[in-house]
């Protein structure tokens, strides 16, 4: 029975952790008999209307809205263990790019939040598996990018570029499938970066858990 | 090809669609070769805290909260045409108990919103299969309860009470199964009636768009 713990970064894919990568990702490591424990930081970040795509006024809680995700069965990142845990995972979505880091809006210029960097450079210190999706991948390239890991990105785009700069190394990968790079134990599938409907995300996070598995 | 159009309630299952039903609801159907189109009421409802159950100061809309399931893609159920489609389908979280009925408030006295109501009834008396999955059946139940309609809870509950009272016939059905009617061509599954982990909830769905696909 291993453990996975994911941390979420808000509800929905504009603003926070995108459902589909992240309810396919949380199956795929249920129908594999694991579990899994959702985290997400606390703060506020300002959600964006899924129908205008304005920025809203009232502005919301990354740790409220991720909980959405997790049926309220969610724990603050500040929390998290890696020592509780056999690897860690982040899902996609823009919240990786706007709540997590400041990707979307500084480029390579870009910071990722304390708590975030921390629980990933932990649980790769400790030699355990770090996966991400979709655009999450970036934030892995800012934390590890220096030890020159292998990411996915789906294709030539601009977040690819950026990780090159870097430093890590992009991989080119299908999205119903996942890249190790075993070195490193770093684990990423494209997603949403580059797949066109949920059956190629969910075939896409099942590929990550199965490289996952080769892993623990 | 067929088309599945799926009513949501808001974004979470304390105050709107529950996630992990509704996105494997999607999977489910786009595994099969299938298209699906999200459609929600709009209108103001009273969100809730997943960390304290408290409600929330800010209301939100419906339809906007939706649009985060739908990654954008959702139409108003306002115009929603039945001919368009071969099947309609609810599934569960509280949102349908408190945004698209009054079930959570009034119990058996509910009301149904009356654009969910209509929708539900066109597809009805089109002879297309209507679905629903959790706690949506209980407003399968008001619409179509007076025609003894089978409708699944679960097992034992206020609802599968509830749902007796408005003349509907509760069956028997465990998670990973479908119940489906197939003189009143309306399935239903129990899934976090009694469910307790997302596989289920999955094999549900799958049962639920099995059933389906033996009717169309």
């Amino acid at each position: 029975m291993k453990k996975i713990a994911i941390i979420l970064s808000g509800c929905g894919n504009r603003d926070g952790s995108e459902l589909q990568e992240t309810l396919s990702l949380l199956l795929a490591i249920d129908r594999r008999g694991w579990q899994y424990q959702c985290f997400a930081p606390k703060g506020e970040f300002t959600p964006v209307s899924y129908i205008s795509n304005n920025e809203l006024r009232n502005r919301r809680d990354i740790f409220e809205e991720s909980a959405r995700i997790a049926r309220g069965n969610i724990l603050p990142l500040a929390s998290y263990n890696e020592s509780d845990y056999d690897a860690l995972a982040l899902p996609g979505g823009m919240g990786a790019a706007r709540n997590l880091s400041t990707y979307a809006f500084d480029g390579t210029d870009m910071e990722v939040l304390p708590l975030v960097a921390s629980a990933i450079l932990a649980t790769h210190r400790a030699g355990k598996p770090v996966a991400a999706m979709c655009i999450a991948p970036i934030v892995l390239a800012n934390v590890l990018g220096h030890e020159g890991v292998e990411l996915t990105f789906g294709g030539d785009c601009a977040a690819a570029d950026h990780a090159t700069e870097m430093g890590a190394v992009v991989v080119p990968c299908l999205p119903e499938q996942a890249h190790a790079d075993t070195a490193h134990k770093v684990i990423t599938t494209p997603a949403y970066m580059s797949a066109t409907n949920i059956s190629q995300i969910f075939d896409g996070a099942q590929a990550l858990v199965d490289k996952l598995a080769e892993m623990l």
